[in-house]
């Protein structure tokens, strides 16, 4: 039952097409670290035990020292920044909405959702993908300002000099963090809403209590206590990231943008590049405002050889 | 940023008001089976990826059959009922609401959050716990026919002949279903919703994609494809059950009511029986509406004893 939307993932549809078993399948359509950080052991409790607060506490103080949070400012943890997202239009009356085009296609769907349309002339709303998804723009603090702004930051680990973090306690702002794609562990469904007390306040209800499962509370205090894990992250996601545009550049692409967790190419033609890839079953991102656009992910590194055969 | 509606669990504040170690305590102030489904082994690929809509349909299909899903009703599986108890009263215009007293609390709380009001007379809605908790009242089809409809099955599972699930394919109707207190896994997050098409599609909607854990999805398709824990555990905790009833009978407490999950007693001081218990840390469960219940969950196997002899 869930929506219709293009996304990345969908490597079930590319299977049936092309053939394979899906466990062969390289799965390069999607932006998620291909290292994960590597699970810590989880006690029995975890799994059994209705979430207490102060494991709720304790993640949500490692998150607010890992990414720097306003002291002023309050932090939630949710299951998955995809569901932040979806409430986040539920936060003001539906006026209008700027979202810079393209994007990540959720936000939109879920303004409009809410009744909102769009308008960028002193816009009651503004979502900013920072770094944006797919071209990897960053924006900057002169982008702020709309009475209610979302700085969608579910890619800045990268670059964590480059976060608007610290602008999350001005009213009407909200910073998203994701914990599957840095980290690798899309599955675990665990994001973040930064912001002004009341307007968290209010997202803690739309979820209910207990939104977050015992193994990811467990998990993310973990990961976001180990800084030493994420600087070595940083730098091998940046030289892998580097590879894969001297492979695509050799193939005849050039680099568009993008950020260390997805590159994104401009090629001839798009659909004919991801048929070809997906002949060797490695599965790309293509988007159906571009014809030329080509998004790869970052192979794991027992992926690479047969990637650069296939380019 | 949880809610301070009263609750069980707590158990971290009765810890640092009687002392000990948290692990050393019991917690019976929960209905959560204390003999939890076996957790199967979980694939890497659970935790990394985007769960996928095979995944999310494959628990879907179980659940489906395991609860006899009328064909015509929608399942739509979310990060615990908690989830969608907080989002049901959004489905139609604020209204009366008419939730039958004492309940589980967060129901009254969601609709008031949403701007209804209470009524009993022909109410615009009606929320019925089935079995309810704490007193372990079944409803009929006669108590059916709001134009919204909430059938709460949290604790159904001890007792699958009494379910109304039959009836979720009727317009406004919505069922609800708890993974985590059958199957003792309270800490995964996972609850479904069963209704007519509409109703469920909008939920899904206001759950945003990937709702569902990667972990989750395995583990709770794996469950409820097996019949045979069910039935024994259905058998254990109706002895159980006995066996609670019988020892605080001879404590002096009468039963009220309550299921196989949870028994609900009445004593002469509920806050004296619960201060009693702490001080041999055992956490039980008493109400700001009444002096003399006293709720408790089953012990683990391995817990009898010290609950024996504290009673």
């Amino acid at each position: 039952m869930t929506g219709t939307r293009d996304h990345g993932g969908g490597i079930d549809a590319a299977v049936a097409r092309f053939g394979g078993a899906r466990a062969d399948w390289i799965d390069l359509s999607t932006g998620i670290n291909p290292v994960p950080y590597p699970l810590p052991a989880i006690g029995p409790e975890a799994w059994t035990a209705l979430p207490d607060h102060a494991a709720q506490a304790t993640l949500e103080e490692a998150a607010r020292a890992f990414w720097a949070v306003p002291e002023d400012a309050a932090i939630l943890a949710a299951p998955g920044a995809s569901s932040l997202i979806a409430r986040i239009p539920a936060l003001a009356a539906p006026g209008t909405v700027h979202i810079p085009a393209p994007t990540y296609n959720e936000h939109a769907a879920a303004f409009a959702a809410h009744g909102w349309t769009e308008g960028e002339e002193a816009p009651d709303a503004r979502v900013l993908v920072h770094p944006n998804n797919p071209t990897g723009r960053w924006y900057s603090s002169d982008d702020l300002g709309a009475p209610l702004t979302v700085i969608d930051e579910s890619f800045a680990d990268v670059a964590p000099d480059r976060s608007l973090v610290n602008f999350a306690n001005g009213p009407g702002t909200v910073v998203l963090k994701s914990f599957g794609k840095f980290w690798g562990l899309a599955g675990l469904r665990l994001g973040f809403a930064i912001g002004p007390q009341n307007l968290i306040a209010r997202l803690a209800d739309m979820l209910g209590p207990w939104p977050v499962s015992g193994p990811a509370l467990a998990i993310g205090a973990a990961a976001l206590s180990d800084r030493d894990w994420a600087a070595d992250t940083r730098i091998r996601l940046n030289e892998d990231a580097a590879r894969l545009d001297a492979r695509m550049i050799r193939a005849g692409a050039s680099v568009v943008g993008g950020t260390a967790l997805f590159r994104l190419y401009e090629v001839d033609d798009a659909a004919a590049w991801q048929d070809r890839l997906a002949r060797h079953h490695i599965w790309s991102r293509i988007f159906p405002y571009s014809g030329t656009w080509l998004r790869l992910g970052l192979p794991a590194p027992d992926a690479w050889a047969r990637v650069e055969a296939a380019l």
